[in-house]
């Protein structure tokens, strides 16, 4: 690939900027990445791993010179460095970020022209530039939400950037974003978490976990995930979770009212389809695999 | 191993019954294994496969000369299967069961001192008689669950016959056993369930599945699970699903609230503590196995 940007900067470089920076070398797409971050541990390790070419602790000399500024710090610190990297570029240096949540940071861009909200849906049980791999991107889904203040050709930069990594870029509204990630993501991590929480807060065995078989270790992977970093989320997302919680409280509410009413259809028709759905999504993902 | 039994029935040959006949034939813990069903398709397979050594659709003439009559059919069928053998069979035949509810199974069962109520917690996201090993319980834990009415000597019997299957059996009272399932088993399910059904009902998107990442295809995974297996498995534990299910409400209240609230410090102190008692859990199960 003919290099089509010089300069990239990722802000903050885990698991998601180390994959980008990485895919980025890989394939050319631009001429040089840079690193910055509040301290220079992933920083180190990024240059001795070939992850990135330099870096910088100082925030203007890091985005001196930067074509496409890529906030890869998680959701609420992603808020914080948008104000302060706002004043210190021109209107020419593209901004994009790699955020779970993207309406509180759509409000923190003041309706900046040159930013385009991203979020790619990867993620790894291991986290750490030290987990990054250049195809982390590869045949996942990329979410660009812009909104009617993002100028045109920063959004197709972005676009074609995140393309390069081998994602499947797709396009929707950050409102319909919020509201889909809550329901898909967000309120999966709080139900896991309320539920260990409830079982390791039972007076019905003090090693009740002795009991539990695969099925609850599969369904309580996630809250083995980043206390600090689903704080985040939740705060982030709050609107959006408090309806996706609401909804999913009435349809237990529902479930609930069939157990109690020993009302076997019901609870067969609930679980059926549930099983259908379920069934559908699993296939869906298993022939985008095949396809690869 | 010298057989301590001469013969035993399995009454309903799928995965779990599958697995213990052939373990059984395997270690030589008795001479004959015979087999029993409504129909004869998974007994025909069972004979094919070297599981049994015998079968017969006729439950009279199956039960004759059993040592140990194992009830391996689903949940609400079992208490079925146990009204109908309870006036064919001696006080010296010792009936047992491998049902996921104890509760409904013991009622059905009358008191009969000849009855020890078993659940061996293993299972696979196959079924029937087709996917059945020998090696299924290897280091799985089996609960019996005996009652006042239970004969010493009837638990010891079968405490041998899992013993001699790799399981590693304990024992207590029907109560605890169906609400631990209800909390570590059965609640997980109808979260699943519901999660997947309110998904699939909801107005957000047609297509909402397509955004669901890694962490929801675990978390969703029992979803999956035979509907008419877990519509039988709530109802048979109607009381103590209730009870989780409200104590799991209360909790889901209580994280509302703290999103509502903003509070991050109860947020992060509810999932630090999830993410600790779930990373023992699983450190536990992983000296459990590197221990085998």
């Amino acid at each position: 690939m003919t290099a089509q940007v010089n300069k990239i900067l990722v802000m903050g470089l885990g698991l998601i900027g180390g994959s980008l920076a990485r895919s980025l070398k890989q394939s050319g797409f631009c001429k040089h990445v840079s690193g910055w971050g509040y301290r220079d541990v992933s920083l180190k390790k990024g240059i001795a791993q070939g992850v990135i070419d330099s870096y910088s602790l100082d925030m203007e000399e890091a985005l001196a010179g930067a074509d496409i500024v890529v906030i890869g710090t998680p959701t609420l610190t992603a808020n914080t460095v948008m104000k302060e990297i706002l004043p210190l570029v021109g209107a020419d240096t593209v901004i994009t970020d790699v955020a779970s949540v993207k309406g509180s940071l759509v409000e923190a861009s003041a309706g900046a022209a040159n930013f385009v909200p991203a979020h790619p849906i990867a993620g790894s049980e291991q986290s750490g530039v030290d987990a990054s791999r250049a195809d982390l991107f590869v045949d996942h889904r990329v979410i660009l939400t812009p909104t009617d203040n993002t100028d045109a050709t920063a959004l197709e930069l972005v676009r074609a950037m995140w393309a390069s990594t081998g994602a499947d870029v797709v396009e929707m509204g950050v409102v319909e974003h919020d509201a889909i990630l809550a329901a898909t993501s967000h309120l999966p991590h709080v139900l896991a978490y309320t539920l260990v929480d409830a079982l390791a807060h039972s007076e019905l065995s003090a090693d009740i976990f002795r009991f539990a078989a695969g099925g609850f270790r599969d369904f309580t992977r996630i809250a083995s995930s980043d206390p600090v970093m689903w704080r985040d989320i939740a705060l982030a997302n709050r609107d959006e979770l408090l309806k996706a919680i609401d909804n999913f409280s009435v349809h237990l509410g529902s479930l609930r009212e069939a157990v109690a009413n020993a009302d076997g259809a019901a609870l067969e028709a609930t679980f059926t389809g549930a099983k259908a759905a379920r069934d559908a999504f699993t296939a869906d993902k298993k022939e985008q695999q095949e396809a690869d």
